[in-house]
């Protein structure tokens, strides 16, 4: 059996596991409780907080709590809208294949008067920063571009759109969801404003995730309620998911570089294997992508029918995004790359964990040329490529 | 060791940890993948909604998961709101004495011109449904009363009050949190519409929480992103999680009947010692109220020197709700039953487990007894009451 969707979540570390059975049962008091048990709670919460911070290149009081990277990137993009608007600006830069937790957002601001200008992400699925620039007005409450996509991995030049921003006083928000744990990155460092992210993409729990927001940005709550969270979030604190979530992210950046190095030689072995497989590319650029991910689109291919039998070889992976499995619409990360309907179709993500080998990699190469062939057999656009009836693209 | 602060968090109970264990371990699949490791997830996921729906009295599809009470409490209403808005309707019946999660979602929707008459709770802290059916208008949208309240654990006339809404066309929503897996409750046959629920309330994991919303109801998301929730909560679902929060919410359910019993005997029992104490008072309803609170107005006293000696003598108490301790306001519901600030002040919750003891009962009443006859002997304000100079009112 082969995990090859580390994308869509990822296995949580047996430390992060401890550490929340250890809460559970034994620190599982109300953070906001005066006694002693209660008070213990806090305090495991603000060192969990000091963990991350540290991690990411920033100050505690810059960390808030959330349930998950869908929720910071919606309170990231609601503030900066918020204040925005009081401001009289509503404007807003992102790009055309962020997460739908960034895209449905900005549409339901669109419903209330905002204007978005959506970045082309060319061929390699690369913003441009002097594009981020022109794309800036006078008006412009917000920049969010991720930091790495969802589905082809490609990394952004953040530091560069970041210092655009910084340069023309627009907050820059960046969904790092796929990032934060996985490549080196520093907020502060970076200039980045705002930022987004959740434990189950780095081995810690599902549920939990957490938001960057630099000192001097106002965050409005998402949810109403109690004072936690200094008032910008509500809701009793689920200590033992984010203490759980700090022990992974930690475990994840103390092994990055060794984690990256290997990983980025397994994807490259991998990506060389299945570009012999005729009528196929890779999507995204070869270099600037996350280490593990590998994301190919092959002529004449469902997706569907694609990861079924590779289940059935043992083979998990997925056509692109989690959040949007089951739907029939071709990926719209695909599509903004400039990939027609058909081939965006027949696309494939496998995004490596760290324990990869290079024999499973030699299997999964195996394995996805067998499937091919197989589907290419019965395939009746692959009939119409064949007797020329249809033009190859790839 | 005496923890008697159940209403602001619950020790999870054994099975409860032991599922969410063996789900992180086993079963930490995406339930949204299509593989056979997403779906085995995406089962699990749909059981639980299932057992908690059956244990509301409810349809599964009438269940979302959320990350906690103040998030589906949030949701409702300001999806009522929405669906109000949308038919020229912008006023909304609430109570005085409501969770903050209500209430401040309240007041930020009076900032968007939305209109809010907040009922009288009276001395007992009860709600009469005459008056909920007196506040109804032609343009109200949502009434949103709690089940049973956080601090003084009054139960509300759930069943009348939501025959009124129902007979006046108007949708009803109530913060069950206090009152779902502790006081028998079945949403459809009360006629309520939408009821928000958290987990670790009821011996179940912290994070996690539901709303129940009647089929018919429209949902807005307050989390945008994937399609995960049939479209109305995106975030990848907190599988573990949720399921424990299925196991914490049917063993509850299935030992409802004793351990409300054993609770009321021993509530009454904390009730007869407490009301000893000279200058005493009982906050709610004495016969109307949760098996396991207790809330008691002390006069002269303080009501954070109180926690903390108590603490000293290892019982747990709080003044009032966790979520607001810390504040130098006095509580919002001892206000609202029509305590002046000065009693107010002096409050006193306790929130039994359901393994609480008569022994554990007495010596809670010795404790408290003694840490009130200590304290007023230093507290300038019973000086005052003793001397004459002010008037006793308790």
């Amino acid at each position: 059996m082969i995990y090859a969707d580390n994308a869509a979540t990822t296995k949580m570390s047996p430390a992060a596991i401890e550490t929340m059975l250890s809460l559970m049962e034994n620190s599982w008091g109300n953070p906001s409780s005066l006694y002693a048990h209660g008070q213990n709670a806090k305090e495991v919460l603000e060192q969990a907080r000091c963990d991350i911070a540290h991690a990411i290149g920033a100050e505690p009081r810059e960390i808030i709590f959330t349930s998950g990277g869908s929720e910071a990137d919606n309170q990231a993009i609601l503030s900066a809208a918020e204040n925005g608007k009081k401001a009289g600006k509503t404007h807003i830069v992102s790009s055309a294949f962020e997460h739908h937790a960034v895209l449905h957002t900005l549409n339901k601001l669109k419903k209330e008067g905002f204007e978005v200008t959506l970045l082309d992400v060319h061929e390699n699925g690369l913003i441009v920063p002097e594009e981020v620039n022109a794309a800036i007005r006078e008006d412009t409450c917000l920049v969010t571009i991720m930091y790495a996509n969802n589905e082809i991995g490609t990394i952004q030049p953040i530091r560069e759109i970041a210092a655009v921003c910084r340069q023309r006083g627009v907050p820059f928000h960046t969904d790092a969801v796929q990032a934060v744990g996985h490549i080196p990155l520093s907020a502060a460092e970076e200039g980045i404003d705002m930022l987004s992210a959740s434990a189950h993409k780095f081995h810690g729990p599902k549920g939990v995730g957490f938001l960057y927001a630099r000192k001097g940005i106002r965050l409005a709550s998402l949810i109403e309620g109690g004072a936690q969270e200094r008032g910008r979030r509500a809701g009793t604190e689920n200590v033992p998911g984010i203490a759980a979530m700090a022990v992974a992210l930690k475990e994840a950046c103390a092994n990055l570089k060794q984690n990256a190095e290997h990983l980025t030689s397994m994807r490259d072995r991998l990506i060389l294997g299945l570009r012999q497989i005729p009528h196929s590319a890779l999507n995204g650029d070869p270099q600037r992508r996350l280490p593990g991910n590998v994301n190919f689109c092959f002529e004449g291919i469902e997706g569907e029918s694609l990861l079924l039998l590779l289940d059935d070889k043992g083979i998990q992976a997925s056509s692109g995004s989690a959040c949007t499995s089951g739907s029939l619409d071709p990926s719209h990360v695909l599509l903004a790359i400039g990939r027609v309907h058909d081939v965006a179709h027949g696309s494939l993500r496998l995004s490596l964990g760290e324990d990869v080998t290079a024999a499973q990699v030699d299997e999964m190469i195996r394995a996805v040329r067998e499937v091919v062939d197989y589907l290419r057999g019965f395939s009746p656009i692959w009939r119409d490529l064949m007797s020329g009836k249809k033009q190859f693209i790839l």
